[in-house]
């Protein structure tokens, strides 16, 4: 195997990103369709939220100090003066001695520093109530810009937009985002073996897997793929795809040329049509060593195993978080399980172990995995899999109860 | 606060699931369409993967008794007979004695049983090769049907498709998945001090969080929302809107009314509206506890608190799984992260309490939650969160160092 460049996973990556023009084109989309997208810019609250004091109970807005002491027994009585209308403004002061009726949500009026819940009160008549349990100040009340303060950063350039961050965008009446293009991304899958998954495969082909897998992911990670089918492991073919995905995209996947032979090709392809060329051809981990990593007209090109497992854990080291970030550093910090491996595995120093694994729980709620054993060129094994437990390059193995790290699908 | 029916969340659960008329309907959708989509049937494969015995390196098919007991310094010598192409049937037979040249993926001719590495060999001439390394039956080779046997379940039915499903029925030629719809969702937040995001919010009134956050949570569920706007805590408003939304969809989600009048509307509004209605109304679990679960035509109507943090966690609990699942069993597992919390967090024994954490890795590699602290009527301490922290309702709460379960976003 001629593997003249070998990197590590950092190495590789801070490779590659050394040679990436860094060119995230942004886009502006209507606030529902930004969901999983990543915002190309901070986001900027221009008012406080919520504008004003806001009561979280339904009861009375009261000056904490005309409740002090009050007690069951001996409660504390005020003179009902106002009603806050819900959605309105509160117009109007609670002096010393007076409550206003108030529900949840309701704005407090001037005067008050606090609710006293309605379940603490006891009507005695019309205009009066006793409050049998006393509120300190801002007692039920959210304070205004309590939820986000006027001139913050609320989410920063970078974010992966959920739910929840929908939500605040909202809040601050952002319903355009900004957010980054989607990485176009060209898939070839190459190899004389291979055959479309919807023809028959005679003796001695198979169907094309990674062209389908990889389209998962690049859509995943939040790219738009496209695919551009099966090219024979020849020079010319794989130039002229190669130029059109290369044309047409922001980056593109190479995937098979398993045999020597093969992948020679693809390195040779890549060669020809731009600077700087290949960056590396192997990375230390595995599965997945015989990739190849390259820049080409400022464009990512990967030439990923032929075996699915390791095209598929190559492309998640490599390519996905350029597509995921479109060259911004990912604002979002990301975890992994942490479970106990049940059984010894071996691994190298100085490489990366990806080994797949199913996940079981315990009683005590603790976590074990379990290796899938299988070949790299078993999609099957991707399938069964959980995830895959991270054996780092430092470790020398792993043994059995012993905690790793793992990605979940 | 009228509670007339507080039940636990598992019990709401089943409550629910007596009720629902479980009518997934299908789609069938070109497998590129796949991703993320629910099988609505089991997948069968019809043939085996790969159809034939295939080599995983670059080297010689031969019976592997012709190599046993091969060394450097005695290596066994075979005749090259043959070479196997790729993607090409290998037709004839590896005699006693003989040697094919085979390519990585290339099919193993009749006779041979396993395949030296082209390492493990030197050539003599042009017709023989040295063998210095034995081989076993199998090795070096991936047996037809080892990745996929003809016949069996490859996929069951309730499983969401992952990028490697997609690479799996590439494999066994389905190329048009059957799917289940996406559960059509109806969205209605009502309350008087709402305003529609793209309006200032005058004093008194704030900004429409939810209908946005369940928008998100909808789309991420694989449902298919629709927005209904902001309704008046009122009843003939409410009624004609839920009405509308229930005749659209297969399931409504109405959120707001915080306070006790308006909780009352919701409620009376499903009651009038159809059979069985209101189902329970409150649920053992913190935030969240005054939401409501009703059944109206067979579809789920879901009250959920005003809070945006109580909304979205109930969500998660009740409406999250009827929609990820369109009423079929979810056919994956899912797995909490396990962390440890860092502070004393007390908890009633009944509830399920779900604490909003950031998280934090150590040196060590374990995990840390720190709980954000904050009102469930502020949005913020959601995209603060990295997930939310689970304190079963056996627990009365955990003490610092303890390890929970934490769902992340």
């Amino acid at each position: 195997m001629e593997l003249f460049n070998v990197l590590t996973v950092q190495q590789a990556r801070s490779t590659l990103a050394q040679h990436l023009t860094k060119g995230n084109r942004e886009e502006i989309v209507p606030l529902l369709n930004g969901l999983n997208r990543i915002l190309s810019r901070d986001i900027c609250a221009v008012e406080d939220v919520p504008g004003f004091d806001r009561s979280t109970m339904d009861g009375y807005a009261v000056r904490a100090k005309d409740t002090f002491g009050a007690t069951e027994s001996l409660p504390s009585y005020v003179n009902v003066t106002g009603e806050v209308l819900m959605g309105q403004e509160a117009v109007g002061t609670v002096a010393p001695g007076q409550a206003w009726s108030i529900p949840t949500g309701g704005m407090l009026p001037q005067g008050a520093d606090a609710v006293v819940m309605v379940e603490y009160t006891e009507e005695l008549d019309e205009l009066t109530i006793g409050v049998t349990k006393p509120v300190a100040p801002g007692d039920n009340v959210v304070r205004r810009g309590e939820d986000v303060k006027a001139g913050t950063v609320v989410l920063q350039a970078g974010h992966r937009i959920r739910p929840q961050d929908l939500g605040l965008l909202a809040a601050v009446g952002v319903t355009k985002v900004p957010v980054n293009l989607p990485l176009r991304v060209g898939i070839i899958s190459t190899g004389n073996e291979l055959v479309d998954p919807s023809k028959e495969a005679e003796l001695g082909k198979v169907r094309d897997i990674n062209s389908y897998a990889l389209y998962g992911q690049v859509l995943e990670a939040g790219g738009a793929p496209q695919l551009y089918g099966i090219v024979e492991d020849e020079f010319d073919s794989l130039k002229g795809t190669m130029e059109k995905a290369l044309n047409d995209n922001d980056l593109v996947l190479v995937s098979g040329g398993s045999s020597v032979g093969a992948r020679d090709v693809t390195a040779k392809v890549i060669e020809t049509i731009g600077e700087p060329g290949v960056l590396f051809h192997g990375i230390a981990v595995k599965p997945g060593k015989p990739s190849i990593g390259a820049v080409v007209q400022g464009k990512p090109v990967f030439g990923l195993p032929g075996h699915p497992v390791s095209a598929m854990i190559v492309f998640d080291l490599l390519a996905r978080p350029i597509i995921e970030t479109a060259g911004l550093p990912l604002a979002r910090k990301v975890f992994p399980l942490r479970a106990a491996i049940n059984r010894n595995m071996h691994s190298a120093t100085g490489r990366d172990d990806f080994i797949r694994v199913t996940l079981l729980r315990l009683e005590d709620g603790s976590i074990v995995a379990e290796p899938v054993l299988g070949k790299s060129g078993l999609i099957s094994t991707m399938v069964k899999a959980d995830g895959v437990a991270h054996l780092p390059l430092s470790k020398e193995g792993v043994e059995a109860g012993e905690l790793v790290d793992v990605w979940l699908f």
